[in-house]
């Protein structure tokens, strides 16, 4: 049986920290091909580039794994299109991953995380995907206690596959001293973040923001991915791309005049 | 009773066409603030600016509706943001609007559009939310007709309301000889983009690549929005920014060794 095809992509940026972990995973249990953004794109959430042009570049940086790399001016959705659409064409990854992410993307946040666009891009595309995140955003996080999670998170995928229309969230608890407890299936935490932003004047004296905000969970449900992590779980949330509140259908038939 | 207050925000940018027909709309319904990109943001999904500072400035642009407006650096999510904790504050607006979009919104471009992330970031905020688009690219597109529907549904949501967690998307027919059908309550169709990259080289050699794709559906269902304004009606679909695709989470647990 031939090698699986493993599309690797992240939002940090193709020198940063968290990606080196995931193809060094990859590499592991199948062909590798990398192709993430240049520069940092947190927060990117589900953008693509219409109005500009976009850079392709190959390079050498996962050479000492045999791995074939590409770094783009776009952001991970564009990775993720020009990969299929330009470089691999009529051969389809059987996974696409995306990460490791340099800090968590729980509840909410899956939609503002330029990770798990990707991660969403790819089951737009019809593959199974999973975007990770470390839940660690200090400079010196450590990643190696996440490596038997991704890998086994990876591997239940290539075996078992998705529904179609889904991929997989999967956050991973900073490292404690002791180990992570296991995996737990979750849906996202009512949570939200809280805004806040700091107001300050240039050298020539216009005002600018810098946005800041504090992460605030009030749902106490045993089943949500803040829990999770919190207990020193990995937490595994499927998302799907179709926003419809199908629920709000019928109320709104019912109560609108129309 | 006082006057509702009404936000008003899109993603072409402040200057664009649409969002003065929605201004003007919106001025005959209560009192308006505009906080809007100052340069187009199509397609920017729902990204928020983090590793950058955001600039926000006064403008009277809409000074002959006494509307008092703002640009901003920022994108759609970031303006709503900017209105919510620096300009109002303790205020809370009755409805939060964005566009009216130049093109459409239908189908799975919610997830990629900048006037649907200003809406959805209302919702995540509490408040009532809609993004407007007009399906009608073309560069001297009308929008007048749309006006009726528009200031329609603004008042159905000012008086009922919405579910909480609930924005609406909604997608208005390009003019054509027979009058607008109605409104239809819709889901998202399954359609997707069928992207293609157009490679070109740059006068230096080097190669770069622009996004083009054509809109396919697939999805026959008489319920979706594409049909509704293939049929010259007014498409609104309620939209949920919690992504947890709950019908998978049996499914996992039920087949995944963990």
């Amino acid at each position: 049986m031939s090698k699986p095809l493993i599309l690797v992509s992240n939002d940090d940026g193709i020198t940063s920290r968290g990606i080196r972990y995931l193809v060094e995973a990859m590499a592991t249990l199948g062909e590798v091909i990398v192709v993430a953004p240049d520069s940092p794109q947190s927060g990117m959430g589900h953008a693509i580039t219409i109005g500009n042009p976009l850079r392709l570049t190959e390079v050498d940086i996962f050479k000492d794994l045999d791995v074939i790399a590409y770094k783009s001016s776009g952001t991970p959705a564009d990775c993720i299109k020009l990969a299929k659409h330009h470089l691999l064409k009529e051969r389809n990854p059987d996974l696409v991953v995306s990460g490791i992410n340099h800090g968590s993307n729980l509840a909410i946040s899956v939609l503002y995380s330029g990770t798990m666009s990707a991660a969403i891009e790819g089951a737009i595309e019809g593959y199974p995907a999973v975007g990770f995140s470390l839940c660690d955003f200090s400079h010196k996080a450590d990643f190696t206690h996440a490596m038997d999670s991704v890998k086994h998170v990876a591997r239940q995928v290539l075996e078992k596959g998705l529904l179609p229309g889904v991929a997989l969230s999967v956050n991973i608890p900073p490292k404690q001293n002791e180990p992570i407890q296991g995996i737990k299936i979750c849906r996202q935490a009512k949570a939200h973040w809280e805004e806040e932003f700091d107001h300050r004047r240039d050298p020539y004296g216009r005002p600018y923001f810098w946005l800041a905000g504090n992460f605030v969970n009030n749902d106490k449900g045993e089943d949500s991915d803040v829990w999770a992590v919190d207990h020193n779980y990995v937490s595994v949330v499927p998302c799907q791309y179709d926003m419809t509140a199908h629920h709000s259908i019928a109320q709104l038939n019912a109560d609108w005049d129309i």
